[in-house]
């Protein structure tokens, strides 16, 4: 029943205790209080470079980039920036972030299904290297704004190769039922390449496209390269274009139980860029600049939750509830996807034996159910227990319902530990907050 | 396919134009900015008194108390305090809004499954009025405190009757499995009561319970107050204590789509108040006081979001895509809860004619589906979305994806509107980081 630590990157048990980043996370709760996001400085470096190193064995021009909706702190920004990566940025708040933390601009690519004229301004004056142009309207705003400000701006077109996949399921259709990018199938995708390549403020340099989040099989990465290949083919013959950018997106996966057999980056690498190559030597063709975009996969492992265990309540012939000092407003996930995470009583991290299993409960006024099901090591008020995997969408979604203060994020590394995100107080809570005049005199 | 715009309170329609709060929304959205929470003052204080005078025509000594989840701002607990509420608050957040905004601390509930020593110390100092105690070790910790600081806690205890409810389904069973309170069946509810109402530092005052949201049918009302009338029998014969006050919790139902019928508030109070003076008459006990705390019945039909349209995308034969600059930050109940809820191109509330079916995607990079599908009028970028019935679990879950700023909090009151949440900042979302010294070296 026990849950298999050791395939956490970044943890370890000495006399018991659950180690992470080289730190004790039972004196890290004591330090900086809980709930404590705790990120792992080695496991998020460690992550970068399996990236990198698996598609630069394959392929000579390549760049990743974070996908900053996962995780974005301005240290974090700064670390991966720091391993040589780029960042996928998706509002003005993400790509001020990298710039505070002193990311290249060049390097950033701005993504969106709804970007707003003021925000594609801002993306210029900020020297954001590529937009991701999602449809025609995009296209014409952003040409109008660069030709205004008399630059030109670099694009990419995401279109939709009519694959689909999350975790083991695959949907190929052609049209394909989303808010985002313009579909290959009917020629939407040809056509809009045509029209933007022809367009005086844009300087169009490619294709982007994402197929999904959390994929567990290399197949879907091979189709949706060989779909987009033949697009390439076309608007190559069609409009003398050159695809210069080929950017892949992301929908790697991260072990969020750790019993989870998972491929390796260099198997997604390997699907990727030998699908690729074949496909453009098939055509003549030059290999692209290729880019891609994983989230959850870097800094999802690089990440855990520490919680203060509260009451544990046992009903007689049903279950046993064990409350924690956080939840829903800290990781929505559970209550969103259905996300399964699993945890340990960092105290009593190596117990094996006398295992009983619990629901583990937030704080909030709904049913708040973290995990549905996990066997811990007799919890008792006061404990401190440790959730896995929780580097990605977890800060980044969380919020202040009930008027909980979202919990300090600190940066570990061999053992050292500095604060990245203070937590917040109470009164930040209310800090925009406005009394109108006339209700002063009323209550 | 048009909605029933009339069948929301607060809103009108002016030359075509939708007015809400007695304000054009267009107009608001223009001055304001959007994504936008507008809160209509009228319809809040109308809501307050439909509530009192249901109850307090019916029973003596009502009070109600407003859910404080559903929504607090500093503003609408001023204006809900002023109607003569009190606040049912579930964290120290939730306290301390309520004390700025001069609210009377001796009509707050502080409820919560897991309320932190120096949370309870805290209610204490501050004179919130009740405790509503979750479990005994809560209890036990309670009464320590207290004696510590030479006071008295007045507490009522949290028991789980065995109906649970939610719209139309009731579900009744002993061993109800939630993580909140303490059973009736199987006698521990009765067994807390003994052991709380012995505590020196505890002032024993009576119960509470809870039993579900959006209920749309009063039969589990009445259901409930017979299991607790039974359980009041018993302890007063038992351990002698004196039921002084009855807090039935909340889950009346509030209107997300214009079709769909609700009973009245005055349905609810008759099922509830008639069932106890029934029950109470027929053990020979007196009445205690009577406590409810309707949350988005209250605040849920108060509010509206406007947003601006962004692209529309049509994919044949497939659907059409309509985008808003908002969506799962400002209201991830649609992800959360599958919540449905109905909206209007503000500049065209009164087309009925030629209105095509939508799907209304939020901005954020990922599925973000805000309505399913909506009958609107000829959606274009630019214009404004007005959703209806959006006052509760909207701002109050808000959180900051894709690093979007919280949208800001507009009171309207007969045609004059006054912020009473300002809009975030970028600047303000990267107000708590902090780049550790060794980093700024290195990147």
């Amino acid at each position: 029943m026990a849950i298999r630590i050791d395939r956490y990157p970044g943890t370890g048990v000495k006399r018991g205790k659950l180690y992470f980043g080289g730190a004790d996370v039972t004196k890290l709760a004591k330090e900086y209080g809980t709930p404590l996001y705790v990120i792992d400085e080695t496991t998020l470096r460690n992550r970068c470079r399996e990236y990198r190193t698996a598609f630069e064995q394959r392929y000579d021009n390549v760049t990743v980039l974070l996908a900053c909706k996962a995780l974005t702190t301005i240290a974090v920004s700064g670390i991966v920036s720091d391993e040589g990566f780029g960042l996928d940025v998706a509002s003005t708040g993400e790509m001020y972030g990298g710039i505070k933390a002193g990311a290249d601009t060049s390097m950033m690519f701005l993504h969106g299904s709804y970007k707003k004229e003021e925000e594609l301004a801002q993306a210029l004056k900020w020297g954001i290297g590529t937009v991701v142009v999602d449809s025609l309207l995009e296209a014409k705003t952003l040409d109008r704004v660069a030709r205004g400000m008399k630059t030109k701006a670099r694009v990419i077109i995401r279109v939709t190769p009519g694959v689909e996949a999350h975790t083991h399921e695959m949907i190929q259709t052609g049209k394909l039922d989303t808010k985002f990018g313009v579909p290959i199938e009917g020629g939407a995708a040809s056509e809009i390449v045509g029209a933007v390549s022809k367009m005086k403020g844009l300087d169009f340099t490619g294709l982007h496209y994402h197929i999904g989040s959390q994929i567990l099989d290399v197949e879907p990465f091979r189709v949706s390269v060989r779909r987009v290949a033949g697009l390439i083919a076309e608007v190559v013959e069609k409009y003398g274009v050159e695809i210069r950018d080929l950017d892949v997106g992301g929908g790697y996966p991260v072990r969020y139980t750790s019993k989870q057999a998972l491929p390796a980056p260099d198997k997604f690498a390997a699907a990727i860029c030998g699908t690729l190559k074949k496909e453009m030597k098939a055509a003549g063709l030059p290999l692209p600049h290729l880019y891609l975009e994983p989230g959850r996969s870097v800094v999802g492992p690089a990440g855990i939750t520490l919680y203060t265990v509260g009451p544990v309540k046992e009903i007689p012939g049903v279950r046993t509830y064990v409350s924690v000092d956080g939840g829903l407003s800290d990781n929505p996930r559970p209550a969103l996807y259905d996300a399964e995470y699993e945890a340990v009583i960092a105290g009593r991290a190596d117990t094996k034996r006398g295992l009983k299993k619990y629901r583990v409960s937030g704080r909030h006024c709904e049913t708040d159910t973290l995990i549905k099901e996990i066997a811990l090591a007799d919890p008792k008020p006061g404990d401190i227990m440790a959730v896995f995997s929780t580097g990605a969408y977890n800060y980044s979604m969380a919020g202040n319902y009930n008027k909980f203060p979202r919990p300090a994020v600190v940066l570990v590394n061999n053992g050292k530990s500095d604060i990245i995100v203070e937590r917040e107080t109470i009164e930040d809570l209310y800090a925009k907050d406005v009394m109108p005049k006339r209700l002063v005199k009323k209550v």
